[in-house]
């Protein structure tokens, strides 16, 4: 018998999976425009033009034995040091090239953390509704996988139940703010109260919590904030997992990072963690090519705004058919009621109206959905009728 | 406690490394032309210039969003048929775009199918000397990791020494040919034996042994061969490990693949295995990129008649100076034996006269040295002298 655990994870796809491929059979058979998918978190925008630009002078101008050559484990010293760089002039933070390690993109800084923190039996906490994925790195990496509920309507984070979630086995807290699938951005107050619980504790249970802050998004937020903090003000054991799929548009590019924090007493040996961890699961370095490319547009971002203004237009939209909305202020995801108790025959039921979106079950949430709003502007317009058809339907 | 297993991986580099890093800091010191480093397998002939000229191309020719995007998770369907259709071609196999599975390179390829085959518990058979990274891969996918001597001398495959390590809990043996660090092409015949005894031994133990056969060197072979066997042609439940890394001189891209083998009964539930692995382990997809520049070059290779004309150099003037070497048939490794007892000491001594090579201790080889004669022909001219000069010294 080979792995029946990895054998299961590989043919079932996730639902999201499942319904990116209907929406793919569904266009061929209707006509593209006729369907309007809203599965997949897969950015619509291109790359900032400064990213080919750098494709090509590097190719042009390096020595390609260099250029594609291998790089330290942990990567290009000198890319390290411009990204810890605009860290530091972006957020007031202090870090260095040291603190930085760059991976093939945000699962691979998750497992990879992960797999640095882990001892078999440890627990790790995720915050509900969560990216699914969460899960199956966790348990892969030897935990146990715990859920605690964000609170009912802001899905802000809720202390208390956080709170009774954590145990003396708690290895670490995974947060994602902006956050997939809600689109909420925890509010500074609940980091601070987060922060604090964490500590509170480590020290109760006398075995470190670590956080480990997964923000792919982070880039993408609509509301402006009352400062632009980063995760290490509020808790010193924080570890970033960072890619640079969503900011740059390079979703399969596979480029990202680890940012640890060299304020956090232990710095040295997780970081070590980090290397080892990162060689047994069999990443070698972060593709060359894109670390370079990284090193010169690592300040730029993809046309974020069209995806402001595809909330706006969702949004309204929605909440004046009726339709209960999160209102998300980060990530290109919508969380909405359902309009029936089971997320799943409501999904069911869009599918009718071509209308495709994921239910929250999968995200620990069975009474929402999530629609991915990182489409063409002209998706949305065309969709309006159909959402308002479907919220009729139930009337 | 984080997990102490990583901290030791990453805290320990590798000897080769350590190596290296001693000649960067010796260059610094006294002259790059006066350290002559034997430490890495790290390509020095550039990429064939149809890589770059594809790399420009796609970039100026292709929606960023689709160029950039993600993939499927087992890589774009079109690379694959064609990686297929190439092998087919060249091998007289019957592959198709299902049995392939693009990853981030040969370390990722060995970790994914390890994942995939192992329970804890079962044992991964290497044959000595073996890349020391076996040794780690299969650990962390949960296995005990047993070694069988290869022949004294030619370090060919010895299959008594093989078959005493088979047990009932024998789930993979690994090979590796060409071979890193013997440079040894393992003859047809004894491939024809392997595949009988794998046979053999899986029915004894009802029990089913794979054939993880580690390819990355194998367009580097500079002997004629009887014919040019696929694996598959001895074992059925053989799985293919490979990497463009040394025969594109693209090691820093990161990107390979695992071929499945569709002749195999259970090929379907494998080919889930790697899926649900490569998702565990946080490989989303294979840098998409490179994925279309191999779809254009995968035919090719770097120019690698000079690591022949390197391996005639070198090889010939080690007899000549009275140094015992396997003559390597491929890859870009020399397997020499020390001149005392202690590999160790011998590389401490040589370093005396600016060479650099890495013990044999870490392929489980004591009495031996590896010189990786993958750099500029200059070099090995350069060293020639420093080699008598070492030799005489133990007169």
């Amino acid at each position: 018998m080979i792995n029946q655990k990895n054998v299961a994870l590989g043919k079932v796809r996730s639902s999201i999976r499942e319904l990116y491929e209907y929406g793919k059979a569904r266009k061929a058979e209707i006509g593209e425009e006729n369907v309007f998918d809203f599965s997949l978190g897969n950015p619509s925008v291109p790359a900032p033009e400064e990213v080919n630009a750098a494709i090509k002078d590097l190719v042009d101008s390096c020595n390609p034995v260099t250029l594609h050559g291998y790089t330290s484990a942990p990567g290009d010293y000198d890319v390290r040091n411009v990204i810890a760089l605009d860290l530091n002039k972006r957020f007031n933070v202090n870090l260095n090239a040291n603190c930085i390690y760059l991976t093939c993109g945000a699962a691979a800084s998750l497992t990879i953390t992960l797999n640095a923190l882990v001892n078999r039996g440890d627990e790790v906490v995720a915050l509900v509704p969560y990216f699914p994925e969460y899960k199956v790195f966790a348990e892969n990496a030897g935990a146990k996988f715990v859920t605690a509920a964000c609170e009912k309507g802001t899905f802000q984070i809720d202390l208390q139940k956080l709170e009774s979630a954590l145990s003396p086995a708690t290895k670490a807290v995974i947060i994602n703010s902006p956050n997939n699938p809600s689109g909420v951005v925890y509010s500074r107050k609940s980091m601070i109260l987060l922060g604090q619980l964490l500590e509170k504790y480590s020290k109760r249970y006398k075995n470190r919590i670590y956080l480990i802050s997964d923000e792919p998004y982070r880039e993408l937020v609509y509301e402006k904030h009352d400062t632009s903090p980063y995760i290490t003000d509020f808790y010193a054991y924080s570890v970033v997992c960072y890619s640079y799929s969503k900011s740059l548009s390079l979703p399969g590019e596979r480029i990202g990072y680890i940012a640890v924090n060299n304020n956090m007493p232990d710095y040295e040996e997780l970081y070590a963690g980090i290397c080892g961890a990162g060689r047994a699961l069999g990443f070698v370095c972060a593709p060359n090519l894109f670390q370079q490319v990284i090193k010169r547009v690592c300040n730029k971002t993809a046309d974020i705004n069209i995806y402001k203004q595809n909330r706006d237009l969702l949004y309204n939209a929605l909440v004046e058919y009726g339709y209960e909305v999160v209102k998300p202020q980060g990530a290109f995801y919508m969380f909405v009621k359902s309009l029936e108790p089971d997320a799943k025959s409501f999904a069911e039921r869009a599918k009718k109206y071509e209308l495709l979106f994921v239910p929250g079950d999968d995200f620990g949430c069975k009474s929402y959905v999530r629609i991915a709003y990182c489409v063409a502007p002209q998706t949305i317009n065309n969709a309006l009728p159909q959402f308002k058809a479907l919220a009729e339907s139930y009337k």
